[in-house]
């Protein structure tokens, strides 16, 4: 059954959204995937939201654009933990508009952010929280962060 | 019958979204105003968007700061036009933050965004809307329009 | 009977601005578009505006990039609603300039004001405003938005 | 047994990380809370991330201002989610030093970052953390939204 | 006669205009000061700036804040050089749009803009350019430059 | 005899400065154009700078990217007035460094900035300087504005 | 004898500029301070930039506001080391132009930039500059680090 | 024997941080070039810089992009002077964050931040601080200013 939800405002965020679900299979963490758009089917996220807990789900991941209200809206409709991926789109001010309108939330309505197009970190964030019910997650992100440092080690011999 | 729907996220933003309901006095157009949560009551502007029609209104002005999608959710979730005035709020980042989750709206969803803290412009602009449909709101409007010069013209002597 | 005039800086912006037109060809509400330069012809641009209201126009898009008079100017001499875009043209710094010298009108002037680029919203909004004062043309508005619906919901399948 | 750590960089950040374990009281989760500075203490941090998860931690919320090293050090040296609190001290740029230093991490060491100054968000989401291993938690947190409602509710009547 | 014609949006400017006229008054250029708004009295500034060049002015200051038309919209309409002052107005993002909107002039019609809130530059800079046509305005200029290496060598000995 | 000295840091730059000269050429203004370095050859800069007035010079045109410092410090070193030209070189962020190296110059010592890479209107600018002295060019700049005109009048056939 | 020079543009850097003269003495390396303005006494900061190395400095640190060019004019001038500091002055938006006039020097002429108003921090990479040929110094910046540990850990008592 | 170490956080990093390698070539400065990651081989970074001094290092280079660490916490862990270079990578916003989270350090540890991308300007001030103790070094500095402006004049027949 999943326990990370990803969605998306719209089928071109795709290429940049996918990398969570990347990074959640390597780390054996179940997840779904769907397009939700706050700003042309808002009742459709309401209704996602709303029944995420229910749902089973343990954290969402929410990626958006421009005016991003996509993460936040859905934070204000579930208990459950939201983590905002903010995407440089086409009709976005180099990404700034994405980042603050997800960033900037109110007290009491937490989004957690992750750097502009960070769906890999994202998927990461989401591991991690799945991992504080789930000790054999944490295990995976540990070596997961182990492969990290070989990566870097092997690119020595490239100077 | 109230013709402008006003609405803010916060009491706290009241002082600034005033100013759309004087100039809306001085120009003789009726409105109500209130106040309705993006993050904190979501459901309560769902419904204010979705009955804004049925009820009489003929525009929304809709303030909020920080993260501010309570503009780009109602304009979801109506057909009439919605007014956005971003404001500068103590959790806000020099007023960037509001104005660009507002402004940004993707394509199918405007918001008519006013100028930082702009909320006398707001209630004017709505005025200006509500005159689309009633001439005699446009008369006021010029005459408003003849008051400003008058204002210039008699401070010339300050100088 | 045009009832939305369509105005731009240059010849360069037709491209964005003819977003406009397209979607108000869409929503069925009659529109004349031509190029009016603020800073290299004044008086045609005064005259434009001045004639606007006589002219049977109910609201007025201007589009232009750089430092953007050209919307703002509209807006004072008119007591139309004026819809500003502003255009990322090839002489603009990321957008910022064309945005800001939109955006940020003084206490009295207001331009509604769209996302970078976003001829397209201007163009509904325009509708909006056209049918603050016929009914005909706010039910186009109600079933474009179901067509936004739509089309999320086409979408789903491409996951 | 402490299940959130809460690190700040300097003294003067106490004012601002002070609200998240107020939130965390609320919310019925417990918490530590202590001064590590990354650039004053480095080994001090590097003991305190590395023990994090034996420690019993499940997450941490690491708060720092200018260019803030310490959420993002911290989440490179323990699989342990963590939150990371933009400040906007004395010496911050108005505080987008200290947002991109946080926020901007590259793939494979995320930190969820929260607004500026916005510790008591970073509370919430840390319990919204917990609360995927702890069902209590999560009906805490239930009620906190609920009441988040109530307070706007009763707000109504300043109007 | 006044060689040099300062205009301002508002009578809110004067504390910073005032700047140019004293810098002026030091240098012995005639100048005349009045208040012409782009956005409440676009008629006024038509005929200021078209009669300018007839009325003998060598060239014109002209200051605003915002979305600051009156330097740009002047240069557009007379053939002599116009000195833009952009003022960090109450309704002012931090002065960048005052800056953006008069430095970012279409090729054609140059501003030539001084820092924020730059009167005084923008008084020595007018002096400058009458000097072009009269070389004892130079001589006063060389003197002035003097000054401020004499009261610099006067400041050592504060330290 | 040239009355206009065109100065950039770098050959690269010659692409934008060339139509400051290309300008200059149409007004029928004698102008001379070589490279100057502010940080590379800053005697040269120094040379150039202090016996401009004295070579029969009215006027000087700067440009330069990045950290620019050469128009200030001509202006700091001639009674003349100086434009500058800010470049959006390779190694500039944007061109904001550009923008603001050049315009916010200290109280008296101005540079009569221009739009990044707006080196055309640096030339009209420098041509109305110019006209200060001599009426023949002023009428020069009157024809020009009307050849502005024209091409817009002209483009209206391309909607 | 003096081995690190200080200069700033004016006497209102003082407050900011001290914090290096005092952190040099707490490093025991001599230094010498004045006032040298780029703009306002460009001669001095040429003789004082080209005697810099014959008069037996290592290093030179300037601090200056706005547009500010004394430390890379300086740089220009001096085989010697120059650490800028950027000075958040009245004249200045926000401090981004002092910022970004010192950093972003073209390549061959380095500045060693620090943090806005980040004075303190220049006298301690002076002192490590200096310490390169004298390890005496080089201990007492050893003892420094060691301080900075110490102030933290006796900040632990205030949480 | 190496007295510069340059380090950077990724093998993406070698096009811009080479060009430091080739400047000390050209300046007979010895050097040694590694990968160090801030965020993915933590250790390593902490053993690097501990050891730095008594490697006989007597500067560091460390380049780094988007959320940057690795100039910062080198200074942390050493009393070398660090000389920080922003690189804008493909995970940054337009190099601000590489800017902001290497320049903006606290009190009491300083990075020598250059430019973005300014990795030439890195080893040509690398090479300044050996000189301040290698006179012989200083006398290659001079020889390479002077190449600069043999450059520049050679470029004068281009225009």
């Amino acid at each position: 059954m999943a326990r990370v939800g990803i969605i998306m405002g719209s089928a071109s965020d795709l290429p940049v959204m996918q990398q969570a679900a990347e990074v959640l299979d390597e780390l054996k963490v179940d997840y779904e995937m769907t397009i939700v758009s706050a700003h042309r089917t808002p009742e459709r996220m309401f209704d996602y939201a709303k029944a995420a807990a229910d749902n089973g789900l343990k954290v969402i991941i929410a990626g958006a654009g421009g005016a991003a209200h996509l993460p936040g809206m859905t934070a204000s409709l579930t208990p459950l933990p939201v983590i905002g991926v903010p995407i440089k789109s086409s009709n976005s001010i180099d990404g700034w508009d994405s980042v603050l309108s997800i960033l900037q939330m109110p007290g009491g309505v937490p989004v957690a952010t992750v750097a502009l197009d960070g769906a890999k970190n994202a998927g990461i964030l989401a591991a991690q929280i799945v991992a504080a019910g789930d000790s054999s997650i944490l295990e995976n992100i540990r070596r997961y962060k182990e492969s990290l440092k070989d990566k870097v080690m092997a690119s020595l011999g490239k100077l």
